[in-house]
């Protein structure tokens, strides 16, 4: 599948629908990189400021795409592409269609709707700040009740428009065409599949010895030369992008322009040092993408669960690999001065491959987090379909970890207020999460079948055929393709769970 | 002239375009903070794409500041304005008015011709950096003249528009309401009287002991670390604003959220921490503005001229003032562990009041400043008049600063190719340098009337009651008044030379 050049002629319907789509293409770059500035530069008393400049933009953006000459032009254009002239390729074919999926779902919501569901989400995020901090669930009832009812509109406009049901329409603004038809027997294997298996890794884990800690203080200077020596090992290119420091790590910025973010603690370098590794591969995706059909539907990423697959798929298949800790290991001891059996590839793996039941899902191993996933997954519906009362969600949330995982929350901020996604309004994400760990999987298991030499590459600290395999089966299609097609094509096999399960036995039980 | 809140009724013709301008503000500040990033943070590989960001910024600027209704609204607001009702106090009279100045600049001027000055001023702007480096003018000329026969369309359609002449209306996009029957006499009188007291001061510091040199090096944190002490006694908000790093210092990001910018030197800090006050100086006016008319064109600074004077008073009638320096220099030991005569005041004092005939206007010192400016002035009004043609600058550069200053460039790159200006359009900008320095030091002698303790202040490092004063006289008027009023009202005279010559006699011949 090559990437064409643009073919489109500026007179026609499609060629209209190219720049305006250009326009908002750069106006999401200047949005994103303005998201950057705020979680990393932006001085204490600057934030309303931002926030209006942002809210600016997205009414512009939002603007510039529900134009009624848009719906004229994608009109004229599917027609002109339907006639008997046929003039569009098979790239701008799926631009075209990629154009029309972002006009339904913008033009879908009335812009009242917009509007209400903006100043909820802003007011519940502010209130949820507090709730988090005090503890106290009943301080962000009000607000969430008013997300919650402003996303089941959203969600009943989305479905009146696409025939669909009411939270597939919401998953579908964040994985296109992945519904519940598809997720749902996923999670239910994984429901039935992973408590066992958590059982016996936990069993395993206590028979061994337990991991030796890392002593520091690891100096955030040699942290960041190590975590930028990584990202330009995995491909990273620095000329179009840049590492920074944030309270929460995130990769965003712009096309050419990827910015991504950690954390250093001083007191330990590994959850920083497998978080931009994780970063790095959301990066490449960005970096990867056919250049082609920048600024264009089609040149972007597909949607969140393919994203997730890429920075897991660096980070968990390949950063937590016995291959690639063994190479890492020499490293880290002359980044940190070093030395004992505590900095011996054994240990290290026992450190990256440590497992348990927790509360937290950002803290999760991989075997725990679908758990984590499935819950929110099971109760952010059942609040879209209206079977939950937000006011109802902590004793629902107490019973699902129990239920799941065998464990209870002592208090709500260790529960359901962990997370800040309900809380801003994000309905239909979490499922991407685990979507994505399952997509990882799957790739890696084809890209060990296609590269023989994948695990000595590894072992030698070369990310190269590796990201060389995912830049054309995944990177180089932009949204080309939906997800489950593209998994298909790259894999030969149907999105599933078995990849998932053979991974984690293989690393955590060595079968 | 107290600071009035909005009193916009959202349903009059008024309250829409306090609306529309409050848009065009937000849209303002993420242009601004852009710009910032792009040389501060911006990978080598993103400026493509940055460009296309601005340009898109820009193009929706202009739109929404151009569209039909916002003409019909001007007019519907001044009849409102104009009727018995009376619905606007003075302030919002002020804001009406600058709304329909801001308005005319842009309509004035037709969008084809926006367009192909801007693609001009970029084509030209690459060219020039080529030509620079290599000291080949030709290589310049034939985008130069693209450049300026677009310029020359731009003056010409805003005179017409606003029936005055095409320099004028060139200059007025800078600096408001100026125009060259105001800076002419102004300039001439400084042309008549510099010479001389050139020498003079040049006879004088020749029979005095040379300035000994500061020896180094000094390290980056101790220069920012001092810097930022210097900002923080100045009045600069840290919550609303920031210091960083770029190649050529400036003074940009939003409202309420001001990023200068400076450039450190290991050899020599007395540039950069000096450059620091400068931009500071800019600063304090943007955190000055009034916050009642935050993002609407009243609340606005006024032109550059006004601009320019308030970081000169910053820094060159306080910060290089004798009693500030002879506060400092305990401090500049203290930083960077200096010690010896070379440290004490009045050495520090020989330094950064150091005269010369230079060939480069952005080192040249404030007695030989203006006649950079003035050889400025009278070439770009022949270019925009007509009376030169670009190929024949450097022959006209090189009489002019053989006439004016005494000294001829070697090589273009020392002459007519120094400045980023005319190459990226921006004709009727040079006069504000020198308007400013006037400004800034009639301002400076009407605050130490005003404030018979400033002296002894500015001797404890206490720069509160000069800001205190600019900021009642000139930071909260946003653009309430023209330049010259404003002037006019804080100082009691019209804008003129005498107090500019007093601190030059003053400061370098101690009369």
């Amino acid at each position: 599948m090559t990437t064409a050049t643009l073919p489109a002629a500026p007179d026609t319907a499609y060629g209209r629908l190219v720049a305006r789509f250009a326009r908002l293409g750069a106006l999401d770059d200047a949005i994103g990189t303005l998201d950057w500035d705020a979680q990393t530069m932006l001085p204490s008393g600057a934030a309303d400021g931002r926030s209006a400049q942002l809210a600016t933009l997205r009414v512009l953006r939002h603007e510039q795409l529900t134009a009624p000459e848009v719906e004229d032009l994608l009109d004229a254009a599917e027609a002109d592409a339907a006639s008997a002239a046929g003039i569009l390729d098979a790239w701008a074919a799926a631009n075209l269609r990629e154009m029309r999926r972002l006009y339904r779902h913008a033009a879908a919501v009335p812009a009242e709707l917009v509007e209400a569901a903006s100043r909820a989400n802003s007011a519940c995020e502010r209130a949820w700040r507090g709730a988090r901090a005090d503890d106290a669930f009943a301080d962000v009832v009000p607000t969430l009740t008013e997300v919650v009812v402003c996303q089941r509109a959203v969600a009943a406009a989305k479905a009146a428009v696409f025939g669909i049901d009411p939270y597939d329409a919401l998953l579908d603004g964040f994985e296109p065409s992945l519904t519940m038809a598809t997720v749902t027997p996923l999670f239910d294997d994984l429901a039935v599949a992973l408590p066992p298996l958590l059982d016996r890794v936990l069993a395993v884990q206590a028979a061994a010895p337990a991991p030796l800690s890392l002593e520091g203080p690891f100096p955030v200077a040699a942290q960041r030369a190590l975590g930028e020596a990584l990202m330009g090992r995995a491909g990273f290119d620095f000329a179009r992008g840049r590492l920074d420091v944030s309270l929460h790590p995130f990769c965003g910025g712009a096309a050419d322009d990827v910015r991504l973010t950690t954390r250093y603690d001083e007191a330990d370098f590994t959850s920083s040092l497998m978080g931009i590794l994780h970063e790095t591969g959301h990066a490449l995706y960005e970096q990867g993408l056919p250049t082609a059909w920048r600024h264009q539907p089609v040149g972007q990423a597909r949607g969140m669960a393919m994203h997730e697959s890429q920075s897991l798929i660096i980070e968990m298949q390949a950063g937590r690999s016995r291959e690639f800790l063994t190479f890492l290991a020499p490293h880290l001891t002359a980044a940190f001065g070093g030395s004992g059996p505590a900095w011996e590839p054994t240990n290290l793996c026992r450190l990256y491959h440590r497992v348990g039941r927790g509360l937290i899902r950002v803290d999760a191993d991989e075997i725990s987090y679908p758990a984590h996933i499935i819950l929110r997954t099971r109760l952010e519906r059942a609040l879209i379909d209206g079977a939950l009362a937000p006011a109802d969600l902590p004793a629902a949330w107490r019973d699902g970890m129990a239920e799941l995982l065998g464990v209870t929350p002592p208090d709500d901020r260790s529960g359901c207020l962990q997370d800040i996604h309900w809380y801003c309004g994000a309905f239909g994400y979490f499922p991407t999460y685990t979507l994505g760990a399952l997509v990882a999987a799957q790739l890696f298991a084809a890209a060990e079948r296609d590269l023989p030499a994948l695990p000595d590459a590894l072992g030698d600290g070369d990310f190269g055929p590796l990201v060389g395999w995912l830049n054309r089966g995944v990177h180089a299609l932009g949204s080309r393709l939906p997800a489950p097609e593209m998994v298909e094509a790259v894999t030969g096999a149907t999105l599933g769970t078995a990849a998932f399960k053979r991974h984690l036995t293989r690393r955590y039980l060595g079968e």
